[in-house]
């Protein structure tokens, strides 16, 4: 039996019917949804010679013992955001089955090395806002501490959500023992960005995550009446923060790939009737390059202070939160390049602005490459999330080919 | 017995501490505070001959018969905004009360015109929404149907708490029925803005109230993912929205006393991993001038649908309300400026940005004028609001000066 990528994305639509709702995707990690996606997905795997278990984290292993102890990792991750799109992870856990059974057809059961398909917990973050969580654990860089009092909407704590799964946080330094015999990682997925459909291209070689630097930004002026309050009066803190949110556009442009973001802006006290006194804003950037986030930062920062004084208000920075960029091995990244070509024709390297479960493993040490497929649109974390199904089978097949090449690679 | 504003002061400072706490004036209107601060002043009227009753809307009347049946109408409100100040409204009641018992001393009970002080009803719209609430029954610009169906944040719906404080709305129109024989009108108040604190001034006479336009405007763009989309492939709703704010400074900068307020501004998904899809914002405008008004509008909508096609986004606006200028009565301006001269040496001829009774009297085509005394730092409706005291006896003594001025007129 070959391979057969129209597998893959037929069972990718009955994952989506099973789990999904008029609203998209609702594997969120921890829940019952996302447990029984996971039952589907073990029993997918009746027939197959393969071990299977749940390490400390709650990540999913599924072993085919080769001839050696190495290890080829694939991995991807079942959970998705609320609202989330069918491919978005799913997408990565399903081709890694297909290419699985290829390679145990292929070689009966016994490859030369040993094939490890994983399945993360809890990528997104969605519910506790702690995303790449089992990655973390297993990579040893799991802040338990820090995240085991996370609540999500409705009080519960992380600790006590994962306990009811079967995972105990304080074992989370367990998971590091997966690393053992770990030659290399690859995973497949979406883009969830333009930029592959703009070239034209199928799919592309990713060189890394972006460091990412996200930092709350609270300008202070005065509250003031919006009708007995003369404009030059005003210490407008909204108009502070309006002039941040064009400048940083520029900050960003001066460097290829890097994004400069302000997704949220809440003004106090907010009402038609009152110049905003408070002005809260985030900021996430991103570069693929530690030199040019840090300038960025400072420009932001500077930008900001400079904006304040000029409104007569005063600036406020804190960190929310931040991971330097990682950059993957430039040996699986040339693997990933020819198994590309040899299936599209025309490969592309580009830097995941997203972050991926594939960060925390290359942080292990662990020689590892991702590959994007196109997304339409550039659409994600959204029901309409796509990509063309000539796309996604080019991308099983191209994806499968760099398996090969990574087992050649490992033996 | 004199005018004696230090008993006015006083009086402001007892309804303070029984109607405040340590976060301030606490006088919502249709709450049991309300009605503890109206019937503190209900029973500060003892000993003297005046007729007081409620009318339809809520209004409280207090009546002192003249010689003839025109009356001078002298008004102001006791109810606040929550965590509000201590002389926003109750000023112009204390200070009434204060000339009616001088104006009663002065005449032996029979002044040549009849003196009716006036309490309006909900003027502040805290608690539904609905500003100037009482006097706009009583000019016959009420607005029922609209109205009755307005909840507070309970879900109480108004019609229900009007009810339990003995007001039937259907019977609102039976307010008007106090225009009879209303010759003039009056009120002293707060300028709640720091004109006449820059200009060094205690007191200013005001020309009328500002045309008020309330828009509120939302950007569409593009969700799209912080990380993976280019900053040349974004169609941000924030940015565009950040452009008007900044904008309607020039827009309001080319008329002496324009206002333009964009006092809330909302981002959806507003999360800090996503570029702004849609930006929801209120934009408040106000001048004295119809002309620069509807110039203002125009040249706000214009740049908004500039910034939004920069932007790749696109724009709607929708009315939330609107109220035209009212320019008080020339003869009464006179009077106002007169009176002012006589006690504090300068005048000062102003708009008032705040919407007041004053503007519902004065459209039921009753001479009107208002006397603005300075607010310390221009701060109002919080808890810090204040005015030197020295200011608020001038005020007393100025307001009284106007009062005899305004029965001549009337005689």
């Amino acid at each position: 039996m070959p391979l057969n990528p129209r597998r893959a994305i037929a069972e990718l639509k009955e994952l989506r019917g099973l789990t999904g709702d008029a609203n998209g995707a609702q594997r969120v990690a921890w829940t019952d949804t996302w447990l029984k996606a996971r039952d589907w997905f073990t029993a997918k795997l009746t027939g197959l010679p393969v071990e299977h278990h749940y390490d400390a984290a709650g990540n999913n292993w599924v072993t085919l013992a080769g001839k050696s102890k190495k290890s080829l990792l694939i991995g991807g991750h079942l959970d998705s955001v609320p609202n989330g799109g069918w491919l978005d992870g799913a997408l990565n856990v399903v081709a890694a089955l297909e290419v699985l059974r290829r390679i145990n057809e292929e070689f009966r059961g016994q490859p030369p090395v040993t094939i490890r398909l994983v399945d993360w917990a809890d990528e997104e973050g969605a519910r506790f806002g702690r995303s790449l969580l089992g990655s973390s654990a297993f990579a040893g860089t799991a802040t338990i501490a820090a995240d085991r009092s996370r609540t999500d909407r409705d009080g519960m704590q992380m600790e006590e959500a994962l306990r009811r799964c079967g995972v105990e946080m304080d074992r989370f330094p367990e998971a590091t023992h997966e690393q053992e015999d770990a030659g290399a990682y690859i995973e497949l997925h979406i883009e969830q960005g333009p930029v592959l459909e703009r070239l034209g291209l199928p799919l592309g070689v990713v060189l890394g995550t972006k460091g990412v630097e996200r930092h709350a930004i609270t300008f202070h002026g005065q509250e003031a009446h919006s009708g007995s309050t003369p404009m030059n009066a005003r210490r407008d803190a909204l108009a502070a923060c309006a002039k941040l949110a064009l400048e940083i556009r520029a900050i960003a442009g001066k460097h290829s790939d890097a994004v400069c973001t302000m997704g949220s802006v809440k003004t106090f006290p907010g009402i038609v009737t009152a110049v905003v006194g408070r002005c809260e804003a985030t900021l996430d950037q991103r570069d693929l390059d530690p030199g040019v986030l840090a300038k960025m930062i400072r420009e932001a920062r500077e930008a900001s202070e400079r904006f304040a004084s000029e409104e007569r208000c005063t600036v406020e920075w804190s960190r929310i939160w931040q991971i330097e960029p990682i950059e993957f091995d430039p040996r699986m990244l040339d693997l990933c390049d020819q198994a590309i070509r040899e299936v599209a024709g025309k490969s592309h390297r580009m830097p995941s602005g997203p972050l991926h479960d594939a960060a925390e493993v290359s942080r292990a040490g662990i020689p590892t490459v991702m590959m994007f497929v196109q997304s339409l649109g550039g659409i994600s974390h959204n029901k309409i999330e796509d990509t063309r199904e000539e796309h996604l089978e080019i991308a099983v097949r191209a994806f499968d080919r760099l398996a090969s090449k990574a087992i050649r690679f490992l033996s």
